[in-house]
């Protein structure tokens, strides 16, 4: 078969770099066939040579010079596999700028430093894709910047980190946040250090990423608001499981009257809501659009072959799309301001402990209704002699409403403890609760 | 903003094509942005250009002949929007002989012809794209062709057909078939003549294409086996409920061995498979492969909005990929063959009724096991005085196999009827049931 050769290069060699390496090799003749390219890895930039390496059947690629990539005229496409901030914003910037093409599976490039590397990346007529960046083997973002491209999304939902997700669902399952954790560990789902996946920090940079992408407004790093999973107990689950819902870590990205909104929160989904069905690591995102509705896309969002099979999908989109005109920069064509936070709407749980004594309901029920806010469900059971618990869904409401009465509601002779709240994440047709 | 122009025809100016006219005009500045280029609908191929149209801001684009489109060297790109197969395909293979690419919205025309079309694309040097032929909005071609082009499928997995989606999630609500049927008829998901939808046939049209672009290999229609929901009941859906499963309408072609499988029929769906969440009148296709373990896309099936989407889509990608010699053919490299139906392997559900006496169920399970069905979980309960249902699911065994155990079985003296089998989907990780 006679195929146009095209050298690459990786900057880095760990698990994703001999990943996308086995994936050219051993995928070759698929590639060839699909786009009449081969894609050979020539050089990976490593700290240590000699460090020995999953798979590598030829040991001269690997060096330790990033002159001998930058430098080397013949490559005419890279991959960034290594990770962190620095040396790697400088190795892509000078990428780029040289005219190479660059697909960076980095996450946190990405959201922090976008803005530099699309301005380098347009300037030199070049592309720089990301899809490995989110949600792993998902082609979330082709998606988004392809096929919808042209869809006035208003809203993603996401499901966007592997670890936190696998705690959730063996918490569902019956087991407490600490054993979930150590499974986690265990299976190498979660860091020794879980802080980044449970804080919903990693969440909250993809996030970023995808709300960049969907509204073609810079959404900054530290725009994103979020809350871990740290102190989700038993009995967030026993009440999601009353009111016929679950709960995951959802990642948000709203738009409002040209207003953005993104974060991360754990959420009641209801059982019926496309994103409840998301199981142990998988991720899964949720597109809203005008014309589409809503466009699911789940699968694994983490691990070597898969975050492989995006690079590598990336280096072929790349061949696929050059000289056209199509993708040379990140699509940022407008300069949106952040919704402020008390204005972001959205049907809520909360919980409350009370005295169980006549009128107490009538008090609850009269502080919510004085800030409009209205009940949609209520379950109410003692807990024990005297008190109740009141688990409570409200309809769509805004951030502001809702803490206004949740001080006031705290603030009854009745109220045994503050209230705490959670987003919830409804189903189409829900009654009474909206699409959300 | 400075654009190049580009004047699209076409053929067809129903409920889809007025809608791609309404987002073309109405999402122009976005196309602009993510393109470049201005896609204007210059001429549309109509029977009646005196008939009233839903949104048709400029009457003079109508023609009722075809030469005003086929004669029209500057006419850029042509969408099929009109259905039928003759003389639809006549009309596409002259555009697609003449240079212009085609874009289908036509799953038959697609499904029957599809060789042929290409055959004739990839002489001329243009695209012929069909993302609207299957699934609505939902990016499943540009996915597999693209983004998975080198991903060796071996599975796909799909909820194909709206109108059955819709009236199985209203019998597992509680309402009969009949009363189901006729809700889909009132809500517009089904024909005054559903027969096309509720056998399969749809489904199986949808299966042939998705199976072609997957496995690289032509499909044909006639090698489609399908069987319908006509005669699905409230029986199965307690027996599902039982077994913490639902029944779907299932799509699935499978590749094994270098041969290939590819049927429709009603399935019981584990609880936990993602196509189980799968409600109302949305599609959902899995793709399984090896990097990518599993991922799966669900959105609408169907509606004006929504194929106009896709189509509108692929204009996009058309201009996005001209000239680098990516996809300018349907990529069926190889011909396999299909895996003869007995050999086709898949845990099954049962039901038989019995009179329950001592030793039936040995008798049952004996018959099973003398051609090494293995049962997987095992439901009884009376139906009558003397009578019981068995609802059994066995492991994954060949369709030859579990078909001469259920024979022998209807022969047992104790048999009041001869069993009934249902593929079953089970999910990752069900004990017992493997990964299907």
């Amino acid at each position: 078969m006679s195929a146009i050769d095209v050298p690459v290069a990786l900057l880095g060699y760990g698990t994703v770099g001999s990943a996308v390496n086995r994936l050219l090799i051993e995928s070759e003749e698929e590639i060839v066939r699909a786009t009449g390219h081969r894609l050979r890895v020539v050089r990976a930039l490593v700290r240590d040579p000699g460090k020995e390496r999953e798979f590598l059947p030829d040991p001269s690629i690997l060096t330790s010079d990033f002159r001998a990539i930058a430098d080397d005229a013949s490559i005419a496409v890279v991959a960034e596999v290594m990770g962190g901030l620095e040396p790697t914003g400088e190795y892509v910037l000078e990428l780029l700028r040289s005219g190479r093409p660059v697909v960076s599976a980095n996450k946190q490039l990405i959201a922090r430093r976008g803005a530099e590397l699309f301005a380098a990346a347009s300037q030199a007529g070049v592309q720089l894709r990301f899809e490995a960046s989110v949600c792993g083997a998902i082609p979330v973002i082709k998606v988004l910047r392809e096929s919808l491209s042209f869809s006035r999304i208003h809203r993603v939902l996401g499901i966007v980190n592997g670890t936190t997700n696998f705690i959730l669902t063996e918490m569902e399952k019956g087991a407490s946040y600490a054993e979930a954790l150590a499974q986690a560990q265990r299976l190498g789902y979660a860091e020794a250090d879980p802080s980044e996946d449970v804080s919903g920090a990693d969440a909250a940079a993809k996030m970023a990423i995808l709300a960049t992408v969907a509204f073609g407004t810079r959404v900054s790093l530290e725009e994103v608001s979020y809350t871990g999973i740290e102190s989700i107990s038993a009995l967030h689950f026993a009440a999601a499981r009353e009111l016929d819902m679950t709960l995951r870590l959802v990642g948000s990205a709203t738009l409002i009257d040209g207003r953005y909104d993104v974060r991360v929160q754990p959420s009641l989904v209801d059982r019926h809501h496309p994103l409840a069905g998301v199981e142990g690591a998988f991720n899964a995102v949720m597109l809203q659009g005008d014309a589409i509705q809503e466009i699911t896309l789940e699968g694994p969002g983490a691990g070597g072959p898969e975050t492989a099979s995006a690079v590598v999908s990336d280096l072929i989109s790349i061949i696929g799309t050059t000289g056209t005109g199509f993708l040379q920069n990140d699509a940022c064509w407008r300069q949106l301001e952040p919704l402020p936070p008390g204005e972001v709407r959205s049907p809520f749980y909360f919980h409350v402990e009370v005295e169980d004594r006549p009128g107490v309901l009538a008090q609850v029920a009269a502080r919510l209704a004085g800030h409009q806010v209205s009940v949609a469900r209520l379950v109410q059971h003692e807990v024990a002699s005297g008190r109740a618990a009141l688990h409570v869904v409200v309809h769509e409401t805004s951030v502001a409403e809702l803490a206004a009465a949740l001080a006031e509601i705290a603030q009854l002779a009745e109220a045994r403890q503050a209230p705490t709240a959670l987003p919830v994440v409804s189903a189409r047709g829900v009654p009474g609760l909206g699409w959300t």
